[in-house]
């Protein structure tokens, strides 16, 4: 039998009008961020939730436990790169992941490159972002929040 | 050529209130369930159809087929025993599913490892189950239902 | 390591009255298409970016491009052809994709076959098709759009 298994996430926060938008592990300026206990990188979070789930190993929830104030606004990248020493005390390995942002800002054309190569050496492992809309309906058309999808492909110890 | 497959599914459910809340497999007395002719358990309709679709086998619809007296109420976990006997007949074998619920309620933090235990017995392979929100927007972020995401990987005969 | 990779997308797009209804690379005669740029077959694009992400080679905006005319009205199955052109270039070989549209109309169970056919000849690999529904709920249930998600798995050169 193969040591691969996959794993899938989604992930959803509200637009916070004023805090910065940290979203596939960069800086957007120009754009208002999502709220939450951490920085609100919808993306960061789909991946996080998407390679737990393919170990085995939990949910975000579980991972960072819930209200912890050392979490308070905690990056994407640095969930990446606890869940890859996560990964590496289990002996486990990601092969990929492939990740989306549905929203309708920021565009992601410009930076879609430089967002992988930041995930990627925060997991340590190859992340492709793409970037879609709903096309100005739901709850990411309006506006009002932002959303990701993810899958991931790991090989078990 | 490998003979390893994936397959991923959505599913989603209006919340009736007074039906009973099976959702990934067991009871949540504290919870109106969802509606539907089965037991609404939208995290085991997505496994279920995850799974036939990595089989290139149909879809839920063709599998228990419409309208039949003998699925009104049926729970989840008699439809992953139904897919592992397909399956067997095939001669597939299921690798591993992740699926996601997304849902206001229930909270699934402390019966997540039950709820694993249920469908990966059910289905008799490794099943992981996450859970997120939508930080209270759209129909799952209202309370009107919940939705889940799962995603299959099998090997076929 | 494995040369096996996945990638997920999903896709979303109003329906407008009067359009044809292309939806999976078959035309439904009796319903209303989707807006955009293309033809407006959110599985097909889905199935695109899902390829496109597993492969690490963009996605559908940098595939197609943005207003280039033409690609005004272009079929999926144009788009999927195109995509096997791409990789065949790479050397890369798509395993499968599974794909599904999330919409109340058009009811697929007696068209999912033929759109299987339609889209594997396209991709040159093969695509499952299920269908789901958000059970009268959101943006889709309301007949305001459809949308549909895709996972695809590859083998790298």
């Amino acid at each position: 039998m193969t040591n691969l298994r996959v794993g899938s996430a989604f992930d959803a926060h509200q637009i916070q009008p004023g805090k910065p938008c940290w979203i596939a592990g960069i800086l957007h300026p120009d754009f208002d961020g999502c709220e939450g206990h951490s920085d609100g990188d919808v993306v960061s979070h789909a991946i996080v939730d998407a390679v737990l789930s393919a170990c085995s190993l939990g949910d975000l929830g579980s991972f960072v436990g819930v209200g912890r104030p050392e979490y308070d606004g905690v990056r994407g990248v640095q969930l990446l790169g606890e869940l890859r020493g996560l990964l590496t005390q289990h002996g486990h390995t990601v092969v990929n992941v492939s990740a989306q942002l549905i929203a309708q800002t920021p565009k992601m054309a410009a930076m879609r490159e430089e967002c992988e190569q930041v995930l990627s050496d925060a997991l340590g492992a190859p992340v492709s972002i793409s970037a879609t809309t709903t096309d100005h309906m739901g709850f990411t058309g309006s506006g009002e929040g932002r959303a990701a999808i993810a899958t991931a492909l790991v090989e078990l110890a």
